[in-house]
Parts: C-alpha cells; sequence; structure tokens
C-alpha cells in the first residue's frame, strides 16, 4: 500500500481532488485531515498559512495517474506530493485492489 | 521503531483499544489525532465520515500482538492497519524499549 | 525527501522550533497539525496529555542539525524525534534543495 500524500488551501479543494480521484478508482480512500499551519519561506520572508492535509491509500499501479490528477486540479503552481510505501493487512491489501480495479 | 495507525469511529473506541494497547505493554505510546473526513466507496456511491486516526509507537516484537489486540476490539470487520519503519535517535529506541518490556 | 517529526507541548513552541529551522534553511517546509492526545506511561500510570505534532520536509544533509536544533529548543528532556523518506516529484525535490542551500 502506499500513502500518497499533498496539502490543499482548504477542504473544498481538497474534497474536489479525493472524489474526482475515487471516481476514476486511483485510490481506496482518502482522509481530509484537519488544518494545519504550514510556515515557509515566500519572498525572502517566513510565511505561515493553514492548510489541509489530505491522504490517499493507493499502490503503484495507480500512483502515476493520481500525481497527474493532483496536478491537473490542484490550484498551486507546485503542489507538494510525496509518497511512502507502508505494510498492511492480507484483508486490507485484499480490499485496496478491489477498490481500485 | 514502527508507526502502526488504524482509523477509529470516534475517540472513545480510539482511547480503549490504545489503554489497552499500553496495559500490555504493545506500544510505548498512542496518538489520537482530531477528526478527519474519510472518503470512500460504499455500496456503489462515495461516502464520506468522520473518523479518527490512531497512530501507535511501537516495534517490530510487539507489532503482531498490537494488531490481534486491535482486531479484536474494533468495531469495524475490517479495520485498516498500516504500518512503516521511521528511524529515531538512540535515547528514544531505549525509552521505547523500556516501555514495551 | 525526509519528513521529520517531533511532538510539543503547545503550538508556540512548535512554532518556534518551525521558525528557527526555517531560518537556518533546515527544512523546506514545516508542518504543525492541531491538537492530537497522546497517551503514555508515566510513573506507573497511563497518562493523557493533548500535544502538537510538528513535521518537517528536510533531507538527510540537513537532518543531524535539524535533530540538534529540535533538542535544544525543545522543553521536553526527551523529545521523541523520527524520521523517514518519502519519494516525491522532481520538482518538489528542486523546491527542496533550493529552500534548504
Amino acid at each position: 500500500m502506499l500513502h500518497l500524500e499533498t496539502t490543499c488551501p482548504d477542504s473544498a479543494v481538497a474534497k474536489d481532488i479525493a472524489r474526482a480521484a475515487l471516481q476514476r478508482r486511483l485510490a481506496a480512500c482518502a482522509q481530509i485531515q484537519p488544518e494545519i499551519v504550514s510556515l515557509f519561506h515566500w519572498q525572502g520572508a517566513i510565511e505561515d498559512e493553514t492548510e489541509i492535509r489530505l491522504i490517499f491509500k493507493t499502490h503503484e499501479g495507480r500512483r502515476d495517474a493520481l500525481i497527474t490528477l493532483i496536478r491537473d486540479m490542484h490550484p498551486y503552481d507546485l503542489p507538494v506530493i510525496t509518497w511512502h510505501l507502508v505494510a498492511t493487512t492480507p484483508d486490507a491489501t485484499e480490499w485496496l485492489l478491489e477498490e481500485t480495479r
């Protein structure tokens, strides 16, 4: 299983991307987390902004298409998208593959 | 160190499972995160539901027993349980092993 | 990319550490998550406390200096600091390296 995540400016954007991904069977589920505060450099100053963390449970076979979908729908020029492998139980793997057929 | 996580329908269930795991020394600590919104397919439609994310800091030697405990206590037929290795500092490793003796 | 995280007693501490890390270019960004409830053993009982999760996006070259900074600034005797590698897109890698030059 892959946990693939990005951040969105608000939960409406996060929900739109999540629904589109599920409709296209690019992930088994999406988790929209409550507001986080992100700090980063912007034009010489350290800015902080509230964002929404969006996490997908997917697999290698759907990863590239999911990344493309996020890029196409995301309002940022450069949405930071990261992913990492997680282990899971056999029945959850079956559910993952069933939901992304 | 292993970060092992699942989602629960509410924080009462999450706290019960967390306490049981700590009492049996199956994890050094548990983190109950605030409400997330999970989207997933259910009987032909995309549903969304609030859930609670529950994360344990544990290790390989306690993993299977912790998974069994979660399955036994969890109200879902199929709680999605995932885990991945994280690196940490020597003193945190000592704390982890001490708390799961 | 490395996701390096710890927990803090409150968001003021988290923000101080995050700003210091960004000022020293030890991370490209920091995410301060809303309150979590942590459960752990303390002097024979299971305690629960609200904490703030602080996550940095950084890389191997900045990791040790970031860990040292967290230890120096953190009010806990033993802040549990963990990190794991995540994959990301080429443009996000460029952004990461640019922001930690």
